[in-house]
């Protein structure tokens, strides 16, 4: 998971300014790394480990002008917290400067790379987004910008919102299944494209409309073409950003998370009621939900866990004999809401089930009577391969164990899991619409090993 | 504000780690700096500009090794955001090495200071803290520890909470009026004292009770002894930290926070109903009293503002022209709730208005129909002496104009404030037992030019 | 100007800290950045901006185990001291991984980039290094290792010593003019190869000879090769490594560098005597010819200037009064050896002028009563285009003005210049195997716009 | 060793600039710490950890304006290299700011700390200059500025230089023994004191004269006043200044420094000759001996030693196998002057031997026929009290080995110390104005446990 941002500005001077506050807003897709890169004249490039706020400072907006630029927040893999690996990613080529911020993962990177290099090219790093500007640097050679990008598109298998400066012309694309959200909006001065509305509102913008699956947006010297590379029957957008990765303030594909949330906590009210005396969310994520579930059941909504603001996003590991507490760090609970109490607990999701296990048992120390778990999705079953850093197949407790398995692993006396038509309904879209992989086993795309959705196949180029 | 800590342990490998993720806990009482001073053989001393996790590493929580120490976390006040403020302290005397961290701040710290120089002593500081140690270093002299405290005692005007370390003695000390929060609890290994409750759930102690007004606890070599210095047939405990500076899982004076919030929720439901829609809260202050406005009131708890969890202590201002957005950087109104809505929003207090100004404006941006503002406290209309960097008489709205002025001022349909009464009330301690100058003007203790409650005094030495 | 070093040991543990230490050794040659590439598996890379103490820390020497490594220490020239500038370069091929560290400066580099970008190669960055890296990745497609590097060097204008990890396989290679030094040196567990002899000392080990003109030198497994890959019936030695960058305790091609530098100093007084009461050096460059010079000529050899020796890399500029000053900060007169003294003032070379005319004031100032400049080497009339960043030929004082201008420009009594047959006959090489470019006007290889010394070309391929 | 300076100017924004300057130039007293305080209406102060260029930035320099202000640089000693430990320390007092900066060492410092906490006075350091200004604080108090200094005087046993703000008064103190240096200049806009008059001559200031033993200089206003406060039979300036610590070119006590070296080094030639081939010195400290040495006997001067000039204070350890070639980081034979040649290696003193014996192998290594140290200092045979971080007893080699004990443990042909005749006589003071503690095992004030000279008392007050 990261964030991409592109920017128009008339306003030279404005542009790193609308680059940082709209990162600012897309923290939350990335903690690792921040990083702009503006035109004018060239290409000037800043980056950085760290929070958008720990990256620049004054001196580098004032510095950094010029029409067009786009910026870019890293989510922290494992192993490769480095330097290099930020972006955006700066390469010259024949037709001029590319700066390229990727948010997807590529499923056939590696292959890709080994054919380029039976070419005699080089890599300097293994990321999937130099795999893709070494592709439109040999495409851009003999092709124009549009068609140089449906072939790069059809060398690609898995996600990809790209925003990217070609000299001075500022590009946004979406791959044409749409796994990745991209969203435009104008600003007093030109035009905003981002991972998340909620980057266009906090800089003041208004939301046009989502980038569609297989559409590219070109901005130079002011003026704004679309075109439309691919078509496509069927998408898959991610359907894990309304559960958990978007911002609740979002408008995704289409529909409000926040609406999106609310929803499931109704039907998951629905699907699993309890007896019980308050609704509880684990926060920050389960908050939505739980204000649903409530709504909907008529039980009170109420706290049983706060969550320390502060907490990090690294802290010393406690000493061996301190280590069970480290739960207790970043919660703890209310024990005037949870003493004798029935809890309904809602959470997005369950992944190991570590953390659900240590939460139910501080709830029933604090006096909890009974503790129901409500999960906003389905159980996790299947890995995913375009960009989230989940777990692999062997961690994910519900792939390998049964419903009352997972509960009573967690300790907890019910657990309820929406279903996956709930899911579905609660989005609002088809579920052709939609990527269920890790919660159906089933791929959008062709990954080998894996199996593919039976949809009927129909990308159509334009 | 600020926020101190104190542990003795059994175990010398686990006392700075037990200080760091106290410490952790009580971040939210001071960001600007953190410390801690551990006693083996002499005092060793680590400070440090930032947060707690910014402060300390691996290799200080492992060669800081003893079986008592103290913590402190500063709040960043205005002007004095050094290195050479942050605490502990650290000074040497004739009975040996003094480390003291300091929650309260005293009102005749200057008067005391210049006295002392005129005794030829000199300052390294402007802080009340060296005041406290040099008074003590004074008394020492003559005096046994308790002594020494009830001479310190009678010369302080102001609010402090203290854990100190005297050689190897580790001491917690609360002013008599009990301004400031300070508890005990029980660790598998030991003792520890704390601002506030959630600190010792967070190291997995138990909560004993709270420290007493003018009680001092000393801890030796695993001996404990309290001594009440003073008895007091009044008490002043600042109403403030159960409004908004503790946490809500705390418990503090035999209150617990999240139990007082609720009930100030309720209450102003009762005192200032209205007819609307949903309850919603300006996170994070408002949300419990708005759950237990929702309660009392039946009107659904929805959320109408997300607040971006990435805003730093410090950002870069944005240009001028982007200024006026400032407040979207953190907040983000949730426009499916908000539009056509008319919304009751729950805030804990007031101070100049201007941030409510611009929330009711997001939301009326956002759609709504009404924005009807309660708060969960009485207007604010004197300045705090102890400790509270709240604002200048002339900066507070409410010193200066009706409720309807605030009204029209913030932009708000109806606005209500919390009877003095239902404060009172819903905190559940008498009126001479909490400190409310802010709210009615008259202060607990003398102050030169402000207006002293006229209660009987009483203090009484032991 | 750069150092390269390559190491390879049997003892993987010691790579790191042999290559670590040939770098510090190297440090006059560099001080901008430094880095060091280890093989093991793959290829480990660690580079950062500063001088060689403050890149690294023992846990990456600790870290990085292998029995092949690089390093580099690149000196600051104008406008490119970014970090993405640092070397060891890594990039990844069909045929693995390529660490290379390049000393050196390509004349066609900007040519080289164009026509591969035709071929619709991307490049990360603007640097040398990197078009070596594509080049050879291109070749080492079709062909193996040797005739791979034959073909890149017919592609190649300018100076270049390289060192390179070819996965395990340590590689060296100079130029087949020689322009930059590198030479090899055996070491308990290995070998070492670097850009100057004085290395190999640091770290214990025993020079063999110096790496010839066209020689690749790999080595794999303990076993070394040396390939002649061309032949040249001349060559171009950079005659200022002798004159001012080598260290003295450093052997460049066959000559020690002191033995050169104290010649020159004896010559110097053969071809411009003067009546003088001591012979002082400008230091630290010229102490060596002032040595010689005090031998030769039997005048007392007696310091003038005394340099700070903590004169950092960078310090603040004085405020406009004190500018004047400037030279103060790094050099002050020795009274009591300056005044009234006829003094020779013996320096390395003047490129601008104006250090030279503020030194001759200063000894002014000081009482001196005559100030007989003396240089060792001939007048700078021409730009380099191999590596070192001297100056434009606008700025070279020499290269419009004749040697009477100069000496009332620098304001010294009487001023000598070396002659480049006395600099020849110093250096003990013949005047085919020098580049003397700078000092004659004359490249020994084919630079556009330039003239080109009339050797009978002579590369053959072997 | 530390060095102090103290600034007057009528031009306010460059007092900042002429301080910085000022340590600049004092750096080799001092690499540890840096710190300026500027009096205007307040005390600002600035300090760091690192080299003057590390701690100071364009800002600070242009934020601390006023008249009046101080410096200091701070050796690094043993343990305690901590911020709190820097330089200059700002205290308050009745009589209001002071600020101190502190060249010396007290040898009575623990027994004033505890007499005055006995008085109830609390320390927060463990520094010579937190007792010098808490005695001034108490004295202040009852007496005038001239009468304080007396009182204090009386009760310090050691070594101190002084440069202090009271105010806005700039006043220097030199002790009534005249162990460290202190001398003042004049400016285009004021004063300059500084411990060397090298620092004096880098800010374009004029040398007038140094401070005199007991004399008191206070600056205010543009008023210089000198106060004599106290007169001496004998003074005891440290003879290791013009040995070791000053910088060649600084006027120490009416004696030129590279005078005195270079008169050291005849007078070495004449108590010590040796039939060589070159005369060389141990880089840097042995260089101007090595020069006098050659001029007085006729034996060519000639490196065979050459110092890396960035090895910086701190380097890595190398891995155990390396350790014995550690010398080689800092120095390399240069071996065609060493090979087959006799040398003498001239040094400035001998303290432990381990370093000596080194380099004396590491010529031999390189071919040396003969080594003849010829040392510019008698034998230390006793530790420093003053401030000088040399060695215990136990560890100096001479303390307890004859001469012959010392030639033959550090390996050398054959061994000549200076006399202690020679080097008085050198020096050019008589040996009732020299400190020769180190060197003759008398101290010139009463220390327990040491000899004391026996000069006939005669400190008289004025």
């Amino acid at each position: 998971m990261c964030g991409v941002v592109g920017i128009y500005s008339e306003r030279e001077d404005l542009t790193p300014h609308l680059l940082y506050y709209s990162l600012y807003a897309l923290q939350h897709r990335g903690q690792e790394s921040a990083g702009i890169a503006v035109w004018r004249k060239g290409i000037k490039l800043h980056r950085g480990m760290g929070l958008v706020h720990e990256v620049f400072n004054r001196n580098v907006l004032n510095e950094f002008r010029g029409n067009a630029g786009i910026g870019h927040v890293r989510y922290s893999t494992t192993g490769s917290s480095t330097f290099e690996n930020s972006q955006p990613m700066l390469v010259r080529s024949r037709e001029g400067e590319i700066a390229i911020a990727h948010n997807g993962n590529l499923v056939n990177s590696f292959e890709l790379r080994k054919e380029m290099e039976m070419d005699g090219r080089v890599f300097h790093s293994e990321s999937d987004t130099e795999v893709i500007a070494q592709l439109l640097g040999k495409y851009l050679l003999h092709f124009d910008v549009l068609e140089s990008f449906r072939r790069v598109t059809r060398e690609l298998v898995g996600s990809f919102s790209i925003t990217m400066l070609l000299n001075d012309m500022l590009i946004a694309y979406r791959d044409p299944y749409g796994i990745k959200p991209l969203c435009i909006g104008e600003l007093d001065s030109g035009y905003i494209i981002a991972s998340e509305s909620a980057a266009i509102d906090t800089v003041g913008g208004k939301f046009l409309r989502d980038v569609m699956p297989g559409e590219l947006i070109a901005i130079r010297n002011g003026e704004i073409e679309s075109h439309i590379l691919f078509k496509n029957s069927y998408r898959a957008n991610c359907v894990f950003e309304y559960i958990y990765f978007a911002r609740p303030d979002s408008i995704i594909d289409g529909r409000y998370v926040y609406d999106v949330r609310l929803k499931i906590g109704k039907r998951l009210a629905r699907e699993h009621p309890a007896d019980a005396d308050i609704v509880s969310p684990v926060p920050d994520s389960g908050i939505t939900f739980a204000i649903g579930y409530s709504h909907e059941s008529g039980i009170d909504f109420a706290e049983s866990l706060i969550k320390n603001r502060y907490v990090g996003r690294t802290f010393i590991m406690p000493a061996q004999e301190l280590r069970e507490n480290s739960v207790r760090l970043k919660l703890n609970a209310v024990r005037s809401n949870v003493a004798g109490r029935k809890i309904i607990l809602v959470d997005d999701s369950i992944v190991r089930g570590t953390t659900s296990r240590r939460i139910v048992d501080m709830l029933r120390k604090a006096g909890a009577k009974e503790v129901h778990m409500r999960i906003g999705s389905p159980p996790i079953i299947a890995p995913c391969y375009f960009g989230i850093d989940m777990a692999t197949r062997e961690e994910l407790i519900a792939a390998f164990k049964s419903i009352e398995g997972v509960r009573f692993m967690i300790n907890a006396d019910t657990l309820g899991y929406l279903s996956l038509e709930g899911l579905i309904e609660s989005v609002g879209l088809k579920e052709n619409e939609l990527c269920l992989a890790c919660l159906t086993d089933l791929y959008p795309v062709s990954i080998p090993g894996e199996k593919c959705v039976q949809h009927q196949s129909s990308l159509v180029e334009f």
